[in-house]
């Protein structure tokens, strides 16, 4: 984890990889730059690390690579898309251009778009509307998946369903990335690999009991992650769940009355121009009173100080731009492992 | 608790005390009409209840009883109000009429409202859109209000941020009606008159230290009420009051950096028309087959059947409309005297 790379380098071995796995050139310089991006916030989960996750979805042909999405309806301020399982992040950047236009005129644009493939970091989605002075929200569910019981049951039927919202401040953007559940698929599967357990009962097994153990999910029958509040107050969590598929899957028109097998994102996109409200100053001096009295709030015991989401991805984005990227190295072995396949050189780390 | 009121008697007593404590008939009409409803679906915290409540704000001129709201800003899908601290009920209704008028026209509209004052249970409100057809989403806080500290902090700083989403289903409307803390203020003070103790660490105490004793709001320094997640996660319920607060005071250009005193009620209020999107018979598809998967599902240890959130709220208002209503003792004792100054007879039970 010691090494680091810029981000050029980062950036061509993504796209060497993903062209060579056969994404075309627009696309996967599109979908290399968002990665690259979201190892600079930090995320390595999401970025270059994804790439040996596509790479089998290109070459089965379940990640599309041609065509672009078509317009199932388009009132001005709202829209849905069907995504044609093309790349997730080239979708975005698209459905975030469109978006900001139309807040532009509207005030507010919304589009839920079914049949994205993986869309990725939220908040590197987010981030790019933040930044040019917009309120962004992304709520994204995959149909596809099981993962989360109803709170008082104890069958996965819920994805996660991370939802994020971003918005302009006076220092940096506040990058809300969040999700429904405890913990995340990710999470899970590190903790099985690495064979350890949760330090609280965030997990569910197949009986509906609570549990530290991540391993319930491999089991018959299969366990769950508690959506958040846990066995405590998760209502709270699966209300939050049910919101983000009803927002991603209802109003786009394509969810689990299909019986959806195949990896993919359904995403509601709504993004809001304070201008349009009471003006975009009015709206930072509100955001900076709340930060300011959050920041400097007395820290409860073994805090260092509190935080607004956000600021953690500025203090990354700043280290990666001075000093470069660095990957765990559980990445490294498996983008190594696809380079050595497609013949991809590796690059070298930044000297020093 | 056993006698049980006719919805008529119920809504006369509460348009009795709130014209004889000063407000006009139209408004009054409104607001006991909601009230009544919310009793009706069994939220007796936040019907007639809150009655009690509102009369020394209208004898102080806190709650403004004539004009109406200025429209700050208007875009056709956005608008900014200021309610002037008019009745909640009656701006949000008005304001309800309207963002369903407009979601007809662009797909969705989107209302911020600074000073309300109190605007009663969401749900009731998020329940005149989804039956209508809707989707409808209420985030609300109190700018003057400080319940809960920043994960990780210790002074309280956030309102408990209540949310709420409304949308409709083949039975009857789905109603989350839920906030960003564990608790409520109400229940705390429920708890603290009943000298009882929260069964889990709901609370923190002004040193920042978990606690099941509510009564660390009372004391210096003071204690507050966790947020979603407690000290487990509770960064995700603190993500969610940020985004509350956003909504709801930075869109409508006033909140907590104007050092607010006065008890109001901010709202963001969204309206979206699933025809505009992929058709309500498509959204009703989605939103019944999950729900029929969360329904059906194999209930955990202790709990009888999984439940909908609206599906408790449908029960109660079929029975109340069949049986009448029931009051707790503690709304009678208050309502009582309040009806004792005012001269307001009080109605008889239903015989049976």
């Amino acid at each position: 984890m010691a090494e680091k790379y810029s981000r050029e380098s980062i950036k061509d071995l993504a796209f060497a990889l993903l062209t060579k796995g056969g994404l075309p050139d627009d696309k996967a310089e599109v979908v290399a730059e968002l990665l690259t991006r979201t190892d600079e916030l930090g995320v390595t989960t999401h970025g270059l690390s994804m790439v040996p996750y596509y790479l089998p979805e290109l070459a089965s042909g379940k990640m599309t690579t041609s065509g672009t999405h078509e317009v199932v309806s388009d009132r001005g301020a709202t829209m849905v898309w069907d995504g044609n399982y093309l790349p997730g992040h080239w979708l975005m950047t698209q459905a975030l251009d469109l978006c900001m236009e139309r807040a532009r005129t509207h005030g507010v644009a919304c589009l839920a778009m079914r049949r994205s493939h993986h869309i990725g970091c939220l908040s590197t989605l987010t981030r790019i509307a933040a930044e040019a002075g917009f309120v962004c929200m992304i709520n994204t569910s995959d149909p596809s998946g099981a993962w989360v019981a109803p709170f008082g049951g104890t069958t996965p039927v819920l994805t996660p369903n991370p939802w994020a919202v971003g918005y302009p401040a006076a220092d940096h953007p506040v990058l809300i990335d969040t999700c429904a559940s405890i913990t995340t698929v990710s999470k899970v599967r590190e903790y099985v690999n690495s064979k350890r357990q949760f330090d609280h009962p965030w997990m569910l097994d197949g009986a509906g009991n609570p549990t530290t153990d991540p391993n319930v999910v491999n089991q018959t029958p299969k366990g769950s992650i508690l959506p958040v509040g846990g066995s405590d107050h998760g209502h709270k969590g699966f209300a939050m769940a049910l919101t983000v598929e009803m927002l991603s899957q209802a109003l786009s028109g394509h969810g689990r009355s299909e019986s959806v097998t195949r990896w993919g994102g359904n995403v509601f996109l709504q993004v809001m121009d304070p201008e349009a409200f009471a003006g975009l100053d009015a709206f930072t001096t509100e955001v900076d009173a709340l930060n300011t009295a959050c920041r400097s709030n007395p820290p409860a015991p073994g805090v260092r100080h509190v935080r607004i989401p956000g600021d953690r991805a500025a203090e990354m984005l700043t280290r990666s731009r001075t000093e470069g990227i660095s990957l765990p190295d559980e990445v490294w072995t498996r983008v190594t492992e696809a380079a050595g396949v497609l013949g991809v050189r590796l690059p070298r780390p930044i000297s020093g």
